[in-house]
């Protein structure tokens, strides 16, 4: 098997390849190529830490396998590791031999970038020229990056409910050589895509932020209760997720859902405007928004495509089983 | 993290440290110190595979992480492999970071041996002398050789379905000294103690077949559908299992339950038994009933043992993450 430390991932990962894989497993999942097992999630009782398995199965791409691991809030205070721990296991579908080891914890942050830069290439308008942030804090940065390595944007806005921490944001921008503005929540109706990524329970961007022709990918939202957007904004505009079964049940469209304004059948999965399935933005002032809950699949695509990239540089360890 | 190949399992794992480490991790589970999470299970539509995930957290014993792996039934005629494969991964409940990783297919066999070992201890009258095996495939060779380790019987008799598979047990009888003879079903009566190892769809062994004071220890059922016993052998017997949820729902006792000769609150914990918090066999007349459903902290306990001797002897490979 071939083992790939954590420490590896940097060098291994291109934004891009993170891209490409996504959008390749997002299209397997809508045409029934590729499916995500039921999640188990356990809070341990001990060191407030939160465990589980997310994973999947991609006929079409022969991935199988999971990421496994979680949340230890007092990781870096205690012991100066980061919180969120997790690896993926791959296994080869023909044997069900293991067969990979990956680090999962960048992989995760770069996973989640891919997927709103993803719904950017496929649902933004081609001529949007501003791209606002809501949210600041570490994976904001990873969403900025991609987003625009994805699309020509000529000016970042961005809120976050702690002004303070907007510079980090800022220099993020400002090094990829496009300027930066804060803005108050009306302040967002100037751009063109708006990415969210809070931790949130409540929500802050309002269905009067937005300008008609916009487009939003709502990030931080992946649990029962966690709520970014208001509910009527997912009203007014065209829905689109990774998942359907996990938006309408803890990502953003939970809210919408509960409240009548949407069903299920109104949400379409990104993969079936990538397969062509779906036409996508059929208007210049159609609101789309891309609910992204995050889903093993993800991990299990771009861990794939690291092992591979490692393998053939002779940069995985192997160990014999 | 340290690397246990499948290869290097059977030089590590001894019987006696396999017996102890279910033991304990049961009592661990009776006491709500260690808790088995929710099972997933997939039919994954490609080489009639089933593939999925036991985990669970032992808080007394330090013990985090799940088996990954499943069953490809093809393995053997298309690859020369087992069918059975699967590997167990630990981790660090302090942290959250990989620790672990060790072959699981022997490891499986050898718990699930080791489970009914633990109940004959436990639940057998001290006078037992002879054994009784219902099933003589691959895996009640290993229930065998756990069993004449656990117990002295004087005599092993036994019955399958396939009579001719019969001399497979009694080789491994008479390799441990102890004289074998086939008997037909009412021959079971004979049995002090009885090991059912089979994959059956309908019960073998009626109530009829069993004499006053026997033990039963039922391993086959792990999957709705199955069974071994007759029902009615349930509502004699005092019931004892690894998991009472598990059980009731995938056990044997799922279908003394679904006819109502037996509720959950009539099943108790074997862990209950080894901590002393219930009373075990009250009487030489009694029949008690062990039913084994496989958990996934059996394997979790196991590996962790497998872990600590080879990281002892220098024979882990240890990989730096």
């Amino acid at each position: 098997m071939a083992i790939v430390p954590e420490g590896m991932i940097a060098d291994l990962l291109t934004r891009k390849a993170s891209f490409d894989a996504v959008e390749k497993v997002f299209a397997a999942m809508a045409a029934g190529d590729a499916y995500n097992f039921p999640v188990v999630r356990e809070a341990l009782g001990h060191e407030d830490a939160l465990y589980g398995f997310k994973g999947g199965f991609d006929r079409a791409g022969g991935v199988l396998g999971l990421k496994a691991g979680g949340y230890w809030p007092h990781n870096l205070e205690r012991r100066g590791l980061i919180n969120h721990q997790s690896t993926v296991f791959l296994f080869d579908p023909d044997s069900g031999r293991v067969k990979a080891m990956v680090g999962g914890n960048l992989l995760t942050a770069l996973r989640t970038a891919a997927a709103s830069s993803v719904s950017i290439r496929h649902l933004a308008r081609a001529d949007a020229k501003v791209l606002g942030m809501v949210g600041a804090g570490h994976q904001a940065k990873f969403q900025l990056r991609a987003a625009l390595e994805t699309h020509a944007f000529e000016k970042v806005i961005g809120w976050n409910y702690h002004p303070e921490m907007l510079p980090g944001l800022a220099a993020v921008a400002e090094e990829m050589g496009v300027p930066f503005q804060a803005v108050d929540l009306p302040g967002l109706a100037e751009a063109d895509v708006i990415v969210t990524i809070t931790s949130s329970f409540a929500p802050s961007l309002m269905a009067a932020h937005v300008s008609p022709g916009t487009h939003l990918a709502c990030m931080g939202t992946d649990t029962k209760g966690k709520q970014e957007v208001e509910a009527a904004l997912l009203g007014k505009a065209t829905v689109f997720c990774d998942e359907v079964a996990q938006s309408v049940s803890i990502g953003e469209a939970q809210h919408a859902v509960a409240a009548g304004l949407i069903g299920a059948g109104d949400v379409t999965p990104i993969g079936a405007v990538i397969n062509g399935a779906h036409p996508g933005r059929s208007s210049a002032e159609e609101i789309t928004l891309f609910d992204g809950t995050g889903v093993g699949l993800q991990d299990l695509a771009v861990a794939d495509a690291i092992v591979e990239t490692a393998l053939a540089r002779g940069l995985a360890t192997v160990v014999p089983l």
